[in-house]
């Protein structure tokens, strides 16, 4: 069975689980978001399972209410880096924010990760919504929505440009004549723009990968916009068949229109799966979960996503008329609309929304036996929806285990997943290219004229 | 034999080696910069060895020319991270600016590398001198010297309120109540100042070390003062006893000044050791790698530093008479003295002067047998010039390996250093406590009014 018939599988890293509630089960540590002994074994659960990649989200400020759940989260590069000398094949994807940060740093920590990792970094790139985040780098309020993305473009062109200031072949290392790099191989980056004035050559070489995977996650005009110009992985949240299905479409078109092969970018909806060895056991388990929720720390967490008043929303009806239209959020947009798209069409009472965002943001929970949720899988799969999936299990790490105990052999069974890893990069893994090398392009075009 | 009385070692990682031309070398890697394993191998020897820590410098630009030398550096905090999850006990400190980073991002990531390594992290902080820096953050040439350090007071104040931003007992975990954390110990950092607004709580909780170890390295009247008032461990280059005392001397008396204790403010010069069984064996091994260096290449970095035109510098001349004073260097001031001074009373040639500086940069060589090198360690040490020493192998892992086997054994027997780990955290390795909780500090004064 050859690479392009297979499914590609990330797990989404997120403490005890994805799973508002899981810190407060039996089995889980409190304690477990800074604790790397935690992240190196579920990195090596996924590595021995053959995922291609973990996958750490970020944002530079608190997580929600300390009281709530865990509000806390190591780094991701710096936390990454540990897991790359923890783990040897699996892909290590970062969520790192273009609206506070330099991109001479984080262009060089990913780089530097790529070395480290011998061609295993990835980065998910994101503008960070939020007013929280903003007031910690010097600002009142969050940058307009647009205003970020134009900083995100900007910012992906200056990274280009430091990660191959270096050709492949610049270091020599010619010891009898003193020679380290060839100097005509090492170019500055001059870049002066809008955002960044940024002049010299990265102080990292090129990397393994030449640079680390791009992947997005924000799916608003924008958001589809930039993934289609720059990510080879996107990661999504779709609640339907049918909406994966559109997304899917719509993502590889907009590719297309801008000359980019479709097989490059790789779309991968998030899933929640939630097993049991019967259906009624895996509904008892998302049951048992939903009972752990405290519903007035989660009605403060939607109205503040929904931009209304917490008394504004009774738990018993449903949400009010009169909200605002994606177009005045200047937030997380599409997050916002499909979570208000998702209680309109389910007519779902604020304590019922709160339940199903608590398992799982608005991701699709996939609720059944081992055989239902392998089914669903190669559904969306054959159906156009999805390259892959973004595995965000309820509850880390027994969520995860009883994945790949039970889900992925049914997988193996019929062709759907890989059985080793056949590649050593992270691009590899996902079936990508690696990309060319700027001065190879250079030095081609004078040859040909 | 008390904790007091021994002294402290720091290898200081650094390529192939401290020696300009260590690269040449048939031993030498010309890619271990950017080699995991090389540097995995040097950290663990270190560890082995019992050193307090290990250390890497930075600087986000280019190092130097890349035809002449290795010019690419992994990103320390990264770096780090991968070496504290292939080590246990030794300490890890990184260099990190205070003029390119913002204090939300940098906090942070110092705070996860403590969490990640338990307690072994340590942040050597630096103001970043040069231009080609400045360059690569939009500015057109760096700030001035004493603005710089102005601004890194600041972001040491917002970091202490961002460690600090989190009280030790805050977490809770009580699993039956759903209360993770009491929101009345965790309190934004609230900062408002002249380079800084940054509002919120840290999104880590304070580390076990309650914050990195703090390490400073310059040696202006500036760096002096900030020493003074920050530092918990000083790295210096200091060429002769004489200047190593005075310097001892004048930092431990502006520590006590500000009202601290100088048991809490270690001095560590660096040392270039260069072992041979004889004599004349370390004097060979020392000349082979001055042979190795490319005249015209060093000439012109000296030149930069020396802020004069090249040609002004002949070889077989000492240096021009009319070079600027120590007042109108804005850039690295102290090291730009201590070259000077090195070569107008050793009367030096500007060949000579490269000689040495190419093995050490201005830190002071010892070159000589292990009994010579323990006995000038010893010196040192009982004489009021250092708590311990950053030791910079000329060849790694090379020079470390004869250090370890040859010169460690006798400052052993002389009960000079340690033959176990004593203390867990970085803090306990140079004998430091552990700073106190402001938290616990406010909640006193109530109790005690």
């Amino acid at each position: 069975m050859s690479e392009r018939q297979q499914l590609h599988l990330n797990l989404f890293i997120h403490d005890t689980g994805h799973h508002e509630a899981s810190w407060r089960l039996p089995e889980s540590d409190p304690r477990a978001d800074l604790d790397l002994g935690f992240h190196q074994r579920l990195a090596r659960i996924a590595e021995d399972a053959k995922f291609d990649s973990v996958f750490l989200a970020d944002s530079p400020a608190l997580w929600g209410d300390p009281a709530r759940r865990p509000s806390a989260r190591l780094e991701p590069t710096v936390l990454l880096a540990a897991l790359a000398a923890s783990t040897t094949r699996i892909g290590l994807i970062a969520t790192a924010s273009t609206s506070y940060n330099e991109p001479y740093n984080l262009a060089r920590r990913f780089a530097s990760l790529d070395h480290l990792s011998g061609g295993r970094a990835g980065w998910n790139i994101v503008t960070t919504a939020g007013d929280a985040a903003a007031r910690n780098f010097g600002l009142d309020g969050q940058p307009l929505h647009r205003t970020r993305y134009e900083r995100a473009a900007e910012f992906l062109e200056v990274s280009a440009k430091l990660w191959d200031s270096w050709a492949d072949d610049a270091l020599v290392g010619d010891k009898d004549a003193g020679v380290h790099a060839l100097p005509d191989r090492v170019r500055p980056a001059g870049h002066h723009g809008r955002f960044f004035r940024v002049e010299g050559a990265l102080n990292v070489r090129r990397s393994p990968q030449g640079h680390p995977l791009l992947v997005q996650a924000g799916s608003s005009e924008d958001g589809k916009e930039f993934a289609a110009r720059w990510a080879e992985a996107v990661f999504t949240a779709q609640p339907t068949l049918e909406e994966g299905q559109a997304f899917y479409a719509d993502v590889k078109r907009r590719a297309v229109a801008l000359g980019r092969d479709p097989e490059h970018v790789k779309i991968l909806p998030g899933i929640v799966p939630v097993i049991g060895d019967t259906e009624a056991e895996a509904r008892e388990l998302e049951a048992e979960l939903d009972r752990l929720i405290r519903p007035e720390y989660a009605r403060e967490q939607l109205a503040a996503l929904l931009k209304v008043e917490p008394e504004r929303l009774a738990f018993d009806a449903q949400l009010p008329d009169d909200l605002p239209t994606e177009d005045d959020v200047e937030g997380s947009k599409s997050r916002y609309t499909l979570i208000v798209e998702l209680a309109r069409r389910e007519n779902l009472t604020v304590r019922q929304l709160i339940g199903r965002l608590g398992g799982g943001r608005g991701h699709r929970t996939f609720t059944g036996t081992p055989v239902q949720v392998a089914d669903t899988i190669q559904h969306w799969f054959e159906h156009g929806a999805a390259d892959g999936f973004n595995v965000m299990p309820a509850v880390l790490p027994s969520g995860l285990e009883a994945f790949v105990a039970k889900v992925l052999p049914i997988l193996r069974e019929r062709g759907l997943f890989r059985t080793d890893y056949t590649g050593r990069t992270l691009r590899e893994h996902y079936g990508l290219p690696r990309p060319g090398d700027r001065y190879a392009l250079a030095s081609a075009v004078p040859a040909s004229v």
